[in-house]
């Protein structure tokens, strides 16, 4: 072969032939990628979340390699199953690509595709591919509950405490680099490409007794306003205890910004933030801020938040 | 308000709330829409399964209202869980659009998309909205067995007949029109944007003792190679059993083409085909053909198709 096999070369039952074999299977699923669907078990209530990037929009094709885009996909949804304190099962995933994109591409994101979701816990149990101009992964994933109830966002009450666990501001810092044209610092620039999910996180803080949680997609303060909202409460986050890691200073110093923009406004790192009862903070998690009686909203430092609180996905 | 308001004014929480206002709900949703995941219970194993359609692709928004597009992803979704005989239970929809698209045609399609939800018996529980280069909709249903096995394409069983319920050829003729530059016959055209899939006939199917079941999406042959594939027989279509609707007839008359060929290759009607003991095939189901023993394959009439038997996603 001289020529660089495509994807409509393959056809779309040859892609879906390579995207699925050799998956790894589960005792919770007794049938797999194949039929017109999956079937599989779960214990207690079901939880359900879908997330989808898009490339021009979530990702360029120049600065992802095929299996970070596979990964990132997986990792965002994910840690919507992580924020509802729930253990993961299953992942079903939508592959959208141009005829014309290599076929090694494709196998290369359904490989990243697999890898995360075997690092999420996550068993990959069916999904289409479709031909589209732009790449579009869109994955659902499914969780269980055994028995325990989720941990939603309004669940939130005076007197706790906010405790978070993972990164913020790396994957806004990654962004900030890769816009301005370079590659480095890499550990920021990977954390843009594939954020780095505290998997087993949220089923910690729902097994220490979470009053409410929440991934950090927007932003900090966007998503804590999320919780403040739904559980009719004021948070003040206090500054002081967050964490600016050196590759944010690093970042921040180069291009003249203040690094504690992108921790309290970037998004994406999907660290969770939840609320506990102040005994009840599980180890490894941070004391970041204060639940109070109140004007729903958040503050940081007892003060309100002039700039935005985080991204929109549709501009303005 | 002078200009029209775009989906980018409104913002991806606007869109969301039009979408996801006045939504029904049902006793096995605990946490709907607005939270990091849904929540919801099923009885016995899951089922799942997720289809895409991208605009250009599948279909064009000159040719479809946005009510009809939402429709459309729903239908062609729900279908897969009719083919494994499951109880229909939710739906997330991942819709991807432009910025700059109209408010008014996302909420449209967002109020297609609930409304065959709940024709098809799905209850919305959650989705996300992202930005797009063109109109992408990803549609994952759920459902449940409650202790039944599923109908999978593997069951058939030399000595079983071949029955169908649902339309053939109807979408694929409704495509050859529209493709022409032409508007009708309707009835075809409008069976090519929203496929009339028999909703609760999977089920009867799977209670009357159905042995291995799909929904028609490639086409009826490419279907049955499926199915004969995967529960190594071989199947012999009977054409004198099969249905020619006079709009097919209409449509080949004046394309100059065969109405058969629109029976046994189109694709996209979503029409179930399944095997039984001759004694069990359910009242308002059609006998269309046998299962033998044999090399795995599709016969008409005891021949070799010599034509393409189906549609195929990435040309070629």
């Amino acid at each position: 072969m001289t020529d660089q096999q495509t994807v409509a070369d393959a056809g779309e039952f040859g892609l879906i032939e390579l995207v699925t074999s050799g998956l790894p299977s589960s005792a919770a699923v007794s049938v797999g990628p194949g039929d017109d669907a999956a079937v599989f078990t779960v214990a207690g209530a079901s939880v359900c979340s879908v997330d989808t990037i898009v490339e021009g929009v979530h990702f360029r094709r120049d600065w992802y390699t095929a299996d970070e885009v596979g990964r990132r996909a997986v990792a965002q949804a994910a840690a919507d199953l992580e924020a509802m304190g729930a253990e993961p099962v299953a992942a079903v995933v939508s592959l959208s690509v141009p005829g014309d994109l290599a076929l090694d591409w494709a196998a290369d994101c359904g490989r990243g595709v697999a890898a995360e979701c075997e690092r999420a816990g996550l068993v990959l149990i069916g999904g289409d591919t479709t031909r589209s101009r732009d790449v579009t992964i869109g994955v659902t994933v499914l969780g269980q509950l055994s028995g325990r109830a989720p941990v939603t966002r309004a669940g939130a009450r005076p007197g706790d405490v906010v405790a978070m666990r993972g990164r913020l501001g790396w994957s806004a810092a990654g962004l900030a680099v890769l816009g301005r044209g370079f590659r480095s610092p890499r550990a920021v620039v990977s954390a843009h490409k594939v954020p780095e999910v505290p998997y087993g996180q949220g089923l910690v803080a729902a097994a220490a007794g979470a009053s409410a949680m929440i991934d950090i997609s927007d932003g900090l303060l966007a998503d804590l306003g999320h919780i403040a909202r739904l559980s009719g409460v004021s948070i003040d986050v206090e500054t002081a205890r967050l964490v600016v890691d050196e590759p944010l200073r690093v970042v921040a110093a180069a291009i003249g910004g203040d690094p504690m923009t992108f921790v309290l406004t970037g998004g994406e790192d999907h660290a969770l933030a939840a609320t506990f009862a102040a005994p009840d903070v599980p180890q490894g998690w941070s004391v970041i801020g204060r639940v109070a009686q109140g004007e729903p909203g958040v503050t940081v430092d007892g003060q309100a938040w002039s700039q935005a609180p985080g991204y929109r996905h549709f501009g303005r």
